[in-house]
């Protein structure tokens, strides 16, 4: 399935511009008991994605879980979140049950606090709930000539290589790397062969989606193309899909996320706490190293090599990890980020429930 | 393809003790100018992976590369590696020239001695040559209660996702993470669809490789299993194979290794630099996040817990990453290693070249 087919329909969309739905999701996240300061950065993390075309992490796709789980208590608006074990590079932190996107992008200004001082950082954090978009926490390095780093370990529900059981989670790696004209590298992918809550926006949008993607409950592997089943008629299976294809790849670095986030926070794994997140950030300071600038220069360099590789047969062009997003944010900030008209629907019901005026 | 197709068969191994091996290899290096620790520690990093059943970066696969970069000159045998930048957590190498299997270890016990420290720490290795197994690397850390981390970046043959033109290498990441009663996680793979030395295996061995592996020289993919065909008549593809399977996670992955191991050590990139390699190690101590001994049981729990996972129709038992190595170890220990008698003979031919005397 090209990912296009995921994209809303323009006859089916209302464009809205980001600053007002950054606004109106912090409001939201404020009468929801959430600090104003933790409302302003958890909005600005969901508009991100939405700013950068990564819809299943925006605010159609994410908000309404987030808004479920503080009403009912499964998540903290007012965490007292501390740090429990720390070293000069490295520190962990107890979320005390508040969302990610709005403690991660602090573990990572700790991060690159201590990277600052020591050239590199790690910040593992633990009993947390949704991160979001891992690679706005990686790109909050950027600013700072350092390579910011992200990962997140969920629940259980991704088979591992030959398995009928789930153990681990679709745990997302993002990487993110400053050039100096050139739009950032930045990566930013689920572990799994799919992330999950793709799979359901695909369900929503009725797409096909192409063998090797799933498993029936069996732990065989469905070979062709499809619908997207009902939830729970289904596994999802580690990236690579089949064993021949490299699942033991995906499945490995799936296992490793959960180590680095989980186990190394002193926070169990995905089987045994269903429902918790858990998170890893670092920085690289990229002067600790090498000359900032030569590395800015090679970078462009490089970057500029993959987006000029000739296209193979029946391709238009090649890409690097991070120019779509770049491009696309630039495209949505000035015509305004594409909402199904019945998220906006959903976003002026749940603001008329709280009594906030929305104004688009 | 199973991985067993590449197995040498029975009637054409010969066993050779590893201790033997291990010392005739650092004889032959040590004939080849390599000071005695030197060669004393190549030696051990090729036999381990022949220990460890990863025989496509052991003896058989590799010294012959080796011997012909000694004696053609571009491999620096006694090489003046250097530390060029330094901060607390961090340290970029000067290679020299020198091969990896040998100056590795050291960049690793620096990151090691750092972490101690400071909890993380990482090397960049720049100027370099072949890595061998990169786990071997990473496993240095588990004896001092770390996890170790170690990626290399040869030279461009791997093709960019919907590109036609080589951009990067097949460019390894390893982990090792120790556990208390279980064999350490390892894992250890190219972010390329296949290694390229295990498609020459696969060619030696006549073995047939499955669709979506690897392109034809205008950047098609053969999407239907056949014969490895001749060298330089077809592309490697990232890890993934089709963008419709993720090639673009296993493009992104590898073009991060190539800025973590080059461009951060100031040593250019794939494109430019043909025929060098560029390493990546780190450590991150275990002690600095949680406690050691409860991240160790944490580890046997969640490893057996993946053992244990209930087979997929088809399939016999579920492993976790580093177990299938850790079993293969254990008996080639005893056993002795399998070489194809070929092997055997071109060491028998070299010994008695450089006036070694063998006894298997």
């Amino acid at each position: 399935m090209a990912l296009e087919e995921f994209h809303i329909k323009e006859e089916d969309a209302i464009r809205v511009r980001h600053e007002r739905l950054r606004a109106t999701v912090a409001v939201i996240f404020e009468k929801l008991g959430v600090p104003e300061d933790d409302a302003q950065l958890g909005a600005d993390c969901l508009v991100m994605a939405d700013l950068r075309g990564v819809d299943s992490h925006g605010v159609s796709n994410m908000l309404k879980s987030y808004v479920n789980g503080y009403n009912q208590g499964t998540i903290n608006p007012r965490p007292r979140w501390r740090i429990v074990h720390e070293a000069p590079s490295a520190a962990t932190i107890d979320c005390d049950r508040g969302l990610g996107i709005m403690i991660a992008p602090k573990a990572m200004d700790i991060a690159i606090a201590k990277a600052h001082t020591t050239g590199v950082a790690a910040v593992t954090m633990g009993n947390g709930r949704h991160l979001g978009m891992a690679s706005y926490h990686a790109m909050r390095a950027l600013s700072h000539d350092m390579i910011g780093m992200c990962m997140t370990a969920v629940g259980a529900f991704i088979l591992p290589t030959f398995g009928r059981e789930p153990r681990l989670g679709s745990n997302p790696v993002a990487y993110a790397v400053p050039a100096k004209e050139e739009a950032p590298f930045v990566m930013d992918w689920a572990t799994s062969m799919v992330a999950g809550n793709k799979l359901e926006i695909g369900r929503r949008l009725k797409a096909t989606i192409p063998g090797n993607w799933i498993a029936r409950r069996d732990g065989s592997i469905i070979t062709e193309p499809g619908p997207v089943p009902a939830q729970g008629e289904y596994y999802l299976l580690p990236f690579g899909g089949t064993r021949e294809m490299g699942s033991h790849k995906g499945y490995s670095l799936m296992a490793l996320v959960d180590i680095l986030c989980s186990i190394l926070s002193g926070s169990g794994y995905a089987t045994i706490t269903p429902g918790m997140s858990k998170h890893f950030v670092g920085a690289y300071n990229i002067a600790s190293f090498t000359d900032v600038d030569e590395f800015k220069r090679s970078m462009d360099a490089f970057l500029q090599g993959l987006k000029n590789t000739p296209p193979a047969v029946g391709h238009d062009r090649v890409i690097y990890p991070g120019q779509v997003e770049a491009e696309e944010e630039k495209e949505r900030r000035v015509k305004g980020i594409p909402l199904h008209r019945e998220v906006v629907q959903w976003l002026e019901d749940i603001c008329r429930e709280l009594s906030i005026p929305v104004a688009w």
